[in-house]
């Protein structure tokens, strides 16, 4: 049933996580043979617990314009994917160094280092095979708008190019502007990609998918000062992370640059911010909002 | 010009690099700001030295069918940003450990290792980016076909699997047929999909995208005694690479299984059956008959 019928939010958010590992179960490679740890590697990242936000959003902007749920589904997979395979080489004892990752050993713990620079790898090209699939949409040039759309959101002027300067910017005083511009790109651009999906699905004209990308980059950033927030308060059994990483490596986050209480209202802020884009929607939109209140509300 | 116009092969495949070092040139990303690192790093790999012999595999089947040079060059340019995203990766100490690439420092000894997996991550979507542009061909079920053809080649049941088994397979005693299995994944398949692409780009049937996967299946293998060869028998002047080093790291390689003289008579047969499937297509494959020959008698 579409994600709008559902009582709460919190059902909705279920609804579309399940959803999803169903179809990335479906999605990932499988088998014996010599390459087996690989698929192996990608399924223990891919199918572990996660909250799945990402492919929320897909689903949520669906469901603004009556697109199917196995174009969601399928769009939502390659999503989780592509954020699994950031998280993977973000773990990389070169990169973060995180043994740990949604409460579980990371990839390269579990595995090997060469074996989690595979999966990340191989999980990226899977999430293109995904979107240029006849499966996905019957018109090639939404598959191909797809592509493109996540190409950019993902590559070296989007996610990796944040990461870059969030390695970068180690040790270092970055203003406000620069932190912000910065998880822009690293973690904004994917969220952006999301939020927009149902829109590029369903090829909408431009003014709602301007609504939803404004909407996704005030949500992007109020997403990441509540990670940050969580680094900076959460314990290991709440985040399944390890808390206060971030300080530790001498990061710059938006706790650093505002401060707690700050921080705090400045989430909030953003969230409500969201929200009033959204109002062309109506009534429709009220998941998206509801989303937005647990973003900067979540306690993992 | 098109490639079918040069007197030798040589002078086809010089003109196949340029052109493609000058694309490659204009589509990756320049800039100042905390992310430079990255496209420099992007840059070192992608523009330093190297044959560009799957830039002119595809140039080579483009011209069979009359394909706009313009096409091919950016679908050469995501091939090779592709390859060299999968030699940043396998350089890095946690896969083949080599610090020399092309005759230069490898991308993690140039930058760091942290660099080289974002170098390579973003090559990965660049290319993706490319395949899907409006720019590449105005038919976007032929850019999805593309992307597809791509995906499915690089990821986890092509190169990277084959990689993976790679990497599994050290210190291990292979067959002949289980060692082919790995090559046909770890190089033929990009291999492939650079042989076929002028045929996808043209929109042939099926008959002569079958002939040229078949060229490229044994030419492919052929291609990876070769090298085989050269790592037995090869120095770092003229390869460019530490010569020696698989069998140092254990590893199977044709050269192990079957003996230098096998193996060397094994790529000349692989590369005269190589040929014969191109026959259908008369003189107008003369050049890649000739790239064959050359594949199998090359010193570096």
């Amino acid at each position: 049933m579409p994600l709008s019928e559902f009582a709460t939010f919190a059902d909705a958010l279920d609804h579309a996580a399940q959803t999803t590992n169903r179809q990335m179960d479906r999605l990932l490679p499988n088998g014996d043979g010599p390459e087996a740890q690989l698929f192996e590697a990608m399924r223990w990242s891919a199918l572990g617990p996660g909250k799945r936000l990402r492919p929320f959003f897909v689903f949520a902007s669906a469901t603004l314009f009556g697109v199917s749920a196995a174009a969601a589904a399928r769009v939502a997979s390659a999503v989780e994917f592509v954020h699994c395979y950031s998280l993977i080489h973000d773990d990389l004892p070169a990169m973060d160094d995180d043994d740990f990752r949604r409460g579980r050993p990371s990839c390269h713990k579990r595995f090997d280092e060469a074996t989690a620079i595979l999966a990340g790898d191989a999980l990226q090209s899977l999430a293109f095979e995904i979107l240029a699939h006849a499966e996905t949409h019957g018109d090639p040039a939404v598959r191909a708008a797809l592509v493109t759309a996540m190409a950019k959101a993902i590559g070296a002027q989007g996610m990796v190019g944040g990461q870059m300067m969030d390695l970068q910017s180690e040790g270092k005083v970055l203003e406000s502007a620069s932190i912000t511009r910065l998880q822009r790109l690293k973690t904004g651009a994917l969220m952006a990609f999301s939020c927009t999906a149902g829109a590029v699905l369903a090829k909408t004209g431009e003014s709602p998918r301007h609504a939803l990308h404004a909407y996704a980059h005030d949500l992007g950033l109020a997403f990441q000062i509540a990670d940050d927030l969580l680094d900076a308060e959460g314990t290991r059994e709440a985040t399944g992370k390890t808390p206060g990483k971030d300080q530790a490596a001498g990061k710059v986050t938006f706790v650093s640059v505002l401060g707690l209480e700050r921080a705090r209202s400045q989430a909030a802020l953003l969230a409500d911010q969201a929200c009033k884009h959204l109002d062309l929607f109506g009534t429709k939109a009220d998941l998206l909002k509801q989303a937005a209140t647990f973003v900067v509300s979540r306690r993992s």
